[in-house]
């Protein structure tokens, strides 16, 4: 299979210092075919509406969309791969995620994340949890996901 | 690949009359194993303590960790597949989910959903959004995930 992500965007982010308040991050893109739904779908949400373009007309989304829960992932690939560099990885606590909008076949997805909130950790110093707030756009810049997630992170220190 | 699903459980739900508070629901149970959880990671998390359990081991995680977006989407797979019967889908507008605790290979998931509130539509008779609490279980019941999600889903009609 040709690796549908493409290569990351410049980053504001300085280094391996820690997540603070206001930092943004552009992530690389991802482009989802009809293929790359069916397979995820039949996994993990084998539903008709994600698993065959015909079945779909007749459903809530009129066609075939990705599960909410491949849009998430992809999310997550494109912000790990090319989004945020932390030095010891991204670890969410949880998260709330939203879509206003279904994802299709033939979208080119883009994580648009800004650091939102901070909160130190008391007993492990320079560490914290970063709340992230991330955007998914596809490239008519329709929003389809908004995720909110609570990180555990490195977190900028103040100097 | 042996699927790793296994059948469903009793059900509480009356057929396709639509959800309603307090209905209940137990779901199959899906067995992870390390491949699995690498295979997931490479597409859509690669980070090494969901790669390796060699260079998980001094990570965060201490060993080799499923992705939450795998859990996530287990849990999909089972209440999609075993959980909850309705007709027309499971539609997710969104969700509220934590990760008390990692998925780790060898464990054994298992799904636990409650209908906690229903709203119906104004302008879709006999549809609304349900709020469906759900927890995954492994086989020492030890809890996985917490999730809250809002369905687009039939509601059941008082009488």
């Amino acid at each position: 299979m040709t690796d549908p992500a493409s290569g990351s965007s410049a980053q504001t982010y300085p280094g391996s210092k820690g997540l603070a308040v206001g930092q943004k991050f552009v992530s690389g893109t991802y482009a989802l075919d009809a293929e790359q739904i069916k397979t995820f779908a039949a996994l993990y949400d084998p539903q008709p509406f994600h698993l065959d373009e015909v079945a779909a007309q007749d459903t809530f989304f009129a066609g075939l969309a990705a599960s909410g829960w491949q849009t998430a992932a992809i999310t997550m690939r494109l912000v790990v791969t090319s989004g945020i560099p932390l030095r010891d990885g991204i670890i969410g606590a949880g998260a709330e995620v939203s879509w206003p909008q279904a994802t299709r076949p033939g979208d080119v997805l883009q994580v648009f994340s800004e650091v939102v909130a901070v909160k130190p950790s008391r007993s492990r110093p320079g560490w914290g949890i970063a709340t992230l707030r991330s955007e998914t756009l596809n490239q008519r810049r329709e929003v389809l996901q908004i995720l909110v997630a609570k990180l555990v992170a490195e977190i900028a220190t103040e100097v």
